[in-house]
């Protein structure tokens, strides 16, 4: 019904995550209706973002330049290393001002069925980074998920070895978290990681 | 917390109707890690959009032609003229495969507050298209809202006068609606609208 030109701005817009065939036709219509501005700058900062992000060297984050503004801070301490799976997580972890190490982004996690193993997610630039720069501790911090628990044992098994102090996040009740509404296994894990008072 | 670029990125994706930062930060950072083909193939097409997309020359609708393809369709009855608020309100109706007119396209409805007048909404051009094509029966389908139903008298005080056929679409409880649920106002134009059987 559209002509082609919206048709494929209509199409091109579902590749967001969360957009299905009705925002997607909202978003073009008021893009082109509305705020044509606001379209040239979405366009413009595509190309560039494209054009010019990368990842960092050190710690596999995105960013358009060679060491990312976290491993290129000097005041940061360089013996303790967190491992996170995405650049979000990065952020989450840096918004509780609770960590003042470096990071490491898998950008993924161990998933065999998708062709995702070791070499995908750096691990052997984990390796290398913690001999050379004498990494003491490690935190691992990926998702409290089948596939992020997997790729914490992996990780551990490789940095054990090597004396480095490896701890995972605790998983447990959710602050301001009910009892009555907290699933099963989460009480579970929250039981089983009881601390000493 | 992200580079400039990624950044810029997050707050351009905001422009959308709907998405707020957390979507956005998650758009940006799905596109930058898993979809840079989607995410080239969105900053074309909004290029391209941008470029070309006009408005229909006759009806106002959005389209890279001077025609739209159903001001263009010579097998449309031009005697019959639908008027709608947004090019969304076309596919609607012409979904319903129970119009064989052409559409005017208001692109909006009076609002004084917002500056929109007769003009914005290229009342003019429907003054001269009416006495061009000699149209002879005019529905007015704008939306149900106080906005739509006083661009709508706004309409059809200047049409009447030139011997058009002008009808308003009807207003009543929509079809699977129980009346229960009905709100009173749609239960009074229901009412007032009820016909002979």
């Amino acid at each position: 019904m559209f002509s082609p030109l919206i048709k494929e701005l209509i199409e091109s817009l579902r590749c967001l995550p969360g957009v299905g065939p009705k925002s997607a036709q909202k978003m073009a219509l008021y893009l082109l209706e509305r705020d044509s501005q606001g379209a040239d700058r979405l366009a413009e900062a595509l190309r560039h973002a494209l054009d010019k992000v990368g990842r960092c060297s050190q710690c596999r984050t995105l960013t358009e330049d060679t060491l990312c503004h976290i491993c290129a801070d000097e005041g940061r301490n360089n013996k303790r290393l967190c491992i996170v799976e995405t650049p979000a997580d990065v952020i989450a972890i840096e918004s509780t001002k609770q960590f003042d190490g470096l990071y490491f982004v898998l950008m993924g996690h161990l998933s065999p069925i998708d062709g995702i193993g070791p070499d995908e997610l750096g691990l052997d630039r984990l390796d290398a980074l913690s001999d050379h720069q004498g990494v003491e501790e490690v935190i691992i911090a990926t998702n409290s998920t089948v596939e992020g628990e997997a790729t914490c044992h992996y990780i551990a098994q490789i940095l054990k070895p090597k004396g480095i102090d490896v701890s995972r996040i605790a998983q447990g009740v959710p602050m301001g978290g009910e009892l009555e509404y907290v699933d099963g296994n989460t009480l579970a894990l929250a039981l089983e990681g009881r601390k000493k008072l």
